[in-house]
């Protein structure tokens, strides 16, 4: 008795683990790929395994796949989508160019498992082959760039979701501190008089703004070019085929699954990269808004104070008492590695050659790893730590009397220079801007602190804005 | 007689230039900047003017401008409108935060052609002051990021034109070959056969997609937060400031422009960032486009030499004879360098800070050489280069006489096992494939054609993918 | 019986797994961040248990540790050392910022099996407390970004024997093709002639170029801020703690460990990102190096096929018999990845903000995996497929034969102009060069044989010039 | 009479302007690259033309150049280094892989330039002809890399006497705040007390070793691949010409020339992408360290205020009276940018092919602006506001009194977790940390003050860390 079976390929005969689903090619590919020993994304897995499903169905026509060959593989399928089997894809993130290994894997798991459920033996690949069946009609170089695609539009919906309960928590802050006046900052030096309310209102604004970007790349990606087969030719493709799985595909994913150019959707990963770049947009603004929050934060003595984010864990080994703000920290660091996920995918993306870009194994698994981080990282975020946020009012007030910005409220009624000297005269003696006014007689503090009001109210908030 | 006069501001006396129309801000910011010696993009210069004018429109309102101020300001905008004057824009590209200094470069200018016009004098600043007049309702917080959304804007169909041209080249190529025969390559390898037809649609194809992606970015632009003066607040803006002025704008420029979230407009550059990422897509398509063509014009002995570049100039100081790809060697180059424009706009995007970005100017300036260099290269290549290419026809059919990769024909005959035999014995005894089949009797020779010229015209074309 | 206990912390009471050695912030940290699930890299995990065990053993005077209290401390570590209990070590890459919670789940570990070796109890920390004892003259601040220099320093002598590996199999081949006489290749354009020798000399020069950057980065990573403890003060150290410590770890680790500047080493990041960015130099030329080789290899038919790259696995799931250079091709995905990282390393580099740098622990995890990835991916391509690389000597020879710009070797004779004239008309007419020389009587074909042969190995090679 | 001169190449004839001392290839090169409008860096046209006269002088011997034809080159190209004729190098940046292009112009003005002197005719070429005389033993190949990397060493002691004076201010800076005790912050959050001191000396060192690093290239950049002529073969060159010409140009330089790998030197752009990363790196920390100058000087009423830089110009077209750190803002701009460069300067590398990377004019350029640009903007923000910054120690003074984190001083006296408590009590009741512990009788105030000044004068500075 052995742990080992031995299959054959053109290449000569390889030892298999007996126990194993997969075959020769796949366990040539664990040996010829220890690099990262990371196995496949799951989402991954899965859609590679719809698109097996989906060609079987369509490839079911008089002298290509017979009734009880399709069925076979369906139900391989099947049981692979229902979770069960995913410890038999174990070809390394850093496989062979465009992705060959996971394809091969895909097509004996599917075709060992059909097999012996026809009564079979695995590794005899009768009365499924993997290649001429359950590959059949298709290529490395169609599957495997669909189903990046496809496992894109199944993470797609999960980020767009943290993305908008973050903006949601935002708004509901804003809409809570409508009327909180604070200073406002530019250059990080006194500002005009503003309030929490526009602030909050304004990340909400721009994180509804990325998301939709980011929404709209669904399109690209729904253009699938699975029917190009080798070098998007559409060889030994069954009649119609192109179209027919692409009906099965929109079925099995519930998305609006079309044609795009065959050969252009296995060189170019423009649509990839343009989600990757929508990552990256998004990922900045959080980074900005993130960095935002910890300053405004800071302290609770030496920094600005005007918010307080409720703590999670101590903050620190040695400060006793210190309470850091963690999981805004956490969400920047996931932000930097998203931008380094892109920058990646940028670089594959120009690596295409000719009729195939053999990068995408590796690209793939950057934008995967990047969706997934940067949904679980927000989602912590906003449920921890933003929707506990806690406005200091009273520390905001103190600054908004105190901030020498309040000399431009005169703008309109003395002019920019003669302002300008009372700004310098605040700045100089201490005094409030609102001291010297109604000293000099400019007018009462009551008229000053309307002004103040009015002016932090004014008609830049995204309603006055919208 | 003196070649200076003498200005004042709130922190002293400064030496301005007598000749010149702009005054003492500008030239402390001449002597602050002396960093790269670039002065201001054109359409940049045109578009903050193009706001002054706009707001002195929308500012002619009782208690605020009147008319001769306004018809004084609008006049000197006009001019500069109409070319003029467009050296008196001197501050250095890298400057002020946020771009003060080229906000009051502006307000001076115009202040004293104003002045002048009205019988004033350079530097007195009455009865139009930079600041409460040009100035009016405004801010460098909200004129500047406007401006440079108004400046991309103008660039865009430009890029746009250049693109859709290059598409257009390689589509009537495409047209030209459809019929033209050659061996598909992936992975470098030998593959099935494909057609120059397919290839370049497929470059055409993708070019679009990039375009339209491109396209796409200008109702984002088109969002102003013109109106949000400092600090998105509104704060000192005439009664409808922010409508109005949008609508001078509308119609000076010709775009549909509206307002965005007055606070988030200033402090975010997503749709600028957008824009760039948008850039860099179509740039990468292109680097790998570029490559794809030098590496089929590869030769002439020495390499796969299917298409012929128009030779434009000699290629070598010390090879005679020989002839580069200089064009798309160019336009490589240039891509390379819009891919790090874009770096730069997304390290700025991430650093604005509360009410503000003040890596505005810097961030702007990378944007607009970026799509200016990439439109002349685009054309460039086009009118060049790629409109006189040639296609070696008779190469591309001895390619595909000789392909190993003509096996997979046979597949869907005698199955990929025994394809991958005929396969082996062509590579191993250089016997050209067709002849291995008939000597096997496998098929005539005829239909061994017949089956190669099918598989090239397969369905993998865009018109079959669509 | 429950399968938890209850520890408390400042912020208050917490659950913690009864089986776990770690205590309750490593607890509150898996639960604040479940980000990418993935667990510490090992390395790091050794390296920050050393700095426990170098503290422990500096601490121990008179006042500070007891020797029963160091005994127990160095113990612990030291089983951790050996490999046992990796699977305590439980929070996510992505968590607070600086790496608190790791720090703390050392902490935690260290302390609950030296009170159990003392006959205590997991969760009382008596009479070992992970921050009275285990933390002792320690903090996050210094102990985490001094652990990530202490990874990379473990991790560095693995690549660099990796590159050397590679480099000396590029230098056999060298040695063995000394005499291949090949065609050069300028802007993928004939060139004079050149030898596989001198382009293989020069892939293992600059590979060797390199290698000695990235081992330059050694004496900066050796200088740590150990010593800081909080915010680079050194508060609460024992006497003499920054050297004692240091001469502890130069003995654990073998490296010559110094004190760097205790307050810059905890803010600046630059040895690490000088590491990423050697790293990002070596990805660079291995991936021109790859791109290289998959160029070379092109074909068997239809492309240039200068080199052999052994077969390792079938290429195609469609394409019989097909064989693609799937180890360089892993390469380069390895490597786009790693400029990838280099890229995230980068952006967190410039978050530092004023004491502290918290992005470390996403900062050290990204450089982690570019360092054993790249290390991976050197060993399976040259072990696999470099050192099995086949020269075409034939096909180098037949290039050699019809490349137009052997005419270049007249220059000197008959200067450049001339001699472009007999390339044009090689180029035009399809005859050799040399067929055309012998034609015009301007040498013998002897003559112009030993002309061709000279140019090949002219003075290029590494030899001629190192 | 006509404008133009008709000249003639292998490709026919086009026409040159008349009164230009450059022909026929320069020419059109200029109709060929209408891109950026930018002409050839300074530092690069003097460092090409330096290596044609070191050649001239190199090629000296019996059957290469005669001493007339010496002569006549090297007097043209002083001419060109003592400043004359700058405008005639009037080929784009963005121009002919490799820069061939650029070759061409000096080989045709020192050639028309000494033609002239000899009694001769532009345009003629005889008796000294660009390729066969100026470009003797020389080749684009070889003269363009090595001209980039001298023209590299002609910026670095500008650069990095920019950067050490910049760290001498930070450390004149120190060394007059030693004894300001301020609080420190790590998260942004109230941490132990420090000194301006040990800031400032931190940021001086970090800076001497990041220019430290970017030094470390200068030999690297030394071994240039200069006779290597045509693909690194050394083709067509004179007796012992590599190490003559190295010679003569480290005569001329007054660097240590010398030569390294012929064919790896054009192919590989190792050293120059070392020089960039190195760039990075000053950048990277360049933009921590301005913003945490602008951070540390925000306010004046509404930021933490601790330090002033001296204002250079107003800081708002609308609010009066208001100064922003615009040089720092700058210098954070130019940073950026420089971190585009080197993202371009990255990707450009990797793209070499074969024998040649044909990217090197603009890699070459992107490296100069980014060298030039940081050089002035560091020497501006130094000169500007660096030397002028004033601490406000009151208010660090103010600061450090309130800070909670005083409760970590108590740790080695009552232990983390009851330091937690006082550190607590403090937050919530907003009593400072020292009137709590004097209130407990845990210390008197004057024991607690001497603990204050003796933490925050640890071991933590450069000196004790040295």
């Amino acid at each position: 008795m052995t742990d080992y079976r031995i299959e054959q390929d053109s290449l000569g005969k390889f030892k298999v683990p007996a126990r194993a689903w997969y075959g020769i090619q796949t366990a040539r590919a664990v040996e010829n790929f220890p690099i990262s020993g990371r196995m496949p994304d799951t989402d991954f897995i899965r859609a590679h395994v719809q698109i097996k499903l989906a060609a079987a169905r369509a490839n079911c026509q008089p002298d290509w796949l017979t009734v009880t060959q399709r069925d076979a593989i369906v139900a391989a399928c099947e049981r692979i989508l229902a979770g069960e089997l995913l410890d038999q894809f174990v070809v390394d993130r850093f496989q062979a160019g465009a992705g060959t290994s996971h394809n091969m894997n895909s097509n004996e798991v599917i075709a060992n498992l059909a097999n012996v459920a026809l009564g079979g033996e695995k590794g005899l690949y009768a009365p499924i082959h993997p290649n001429d069946h359950v590959n059949m009609g298709q290529s490395t170089n169609d599957t495997i760039p669909t189903a990046i695609r496809l496992a894109l539009l199944a993470k797609l919906p999960r980020l767009l979701a943290a993305s908008e309960s973050m903006a949601a928590a935002f708004e509901q802050i804003a809409e809570r501190e409508h009327d909180t006046v604070k200073s406002g900052r530019t250059h990080l030096q006194d500002a005009v008089p503003t309030t929490i309310g526009r602030e909050f209102a304004a990340y909400a604004w721009t994180l509804r703004r990325a998301a939709a970007n980011l929404g709209a790349v669904r399109p690209l990606l729904c253009q699938t070019g699975l029917g190009g087969s080798a070098a998007g030719t559409g060889l030994n493709t069954s009649p119609d085929y192109a179209r027919r799985v692409a009906a099965e595909l929109a079925t099995l994913t519930g998305e609006t699954i079309g044609v795009g150019d065959l050969a252009a959707q296995m060189q170019s990963m423009f649509d990839m990269q343009t989600l990757s770049a929508a990552l990256r947009g998004l990922a900045l603004e959080l980074t900005r808004i993130a960095n935002d929050l910890r300053l405004l934060a800071s302290g609770p003595r030496t920094g600005l104070g005007e918010i307080t984010l409720p703590p999670v864990q101590p903050g620190s080994s040695i400060m006793p008492g210190k309470v850091n703000p963690v999981m805004f920290e956490m969400l920047n660091q996931v932000c930097y590695q998203v931008l380094g996920q892109d920058a990646a995918v940028a670089y594959m993306t120009q690596a295409g050659q000719l009729e195939l870009n053999v990068m995408m194994p590796a690209l793939g698994s950057a934008l995967f790893d990047a969706m997934d981080w940067l949904t679980n990282a927000i989602n912590a975020a906003t449920e921890k730590n933003l929707k506990g946020l806690v406005v200091n009012r009273e520390r905001c007030a103190r600054f908004i009397h105190d901030s020498v910005a309040l000399a431009t409220l005169l703008n309109t009624r003395i002019g920019y220079m003669k302002a300008a000297e009372i700004a310098k005269e605040s700045e100089q003696t201490g005094k409030p801007v609102r001291e010297i006014v109604t000293a000099r007689n400019l007018m009462s503090e009551a008229e000053f602190n309307a002004l103040v009001l009015a002016a932090a109210n004014g008609v830049g908030s995204a309603g006055g804005g919208g």
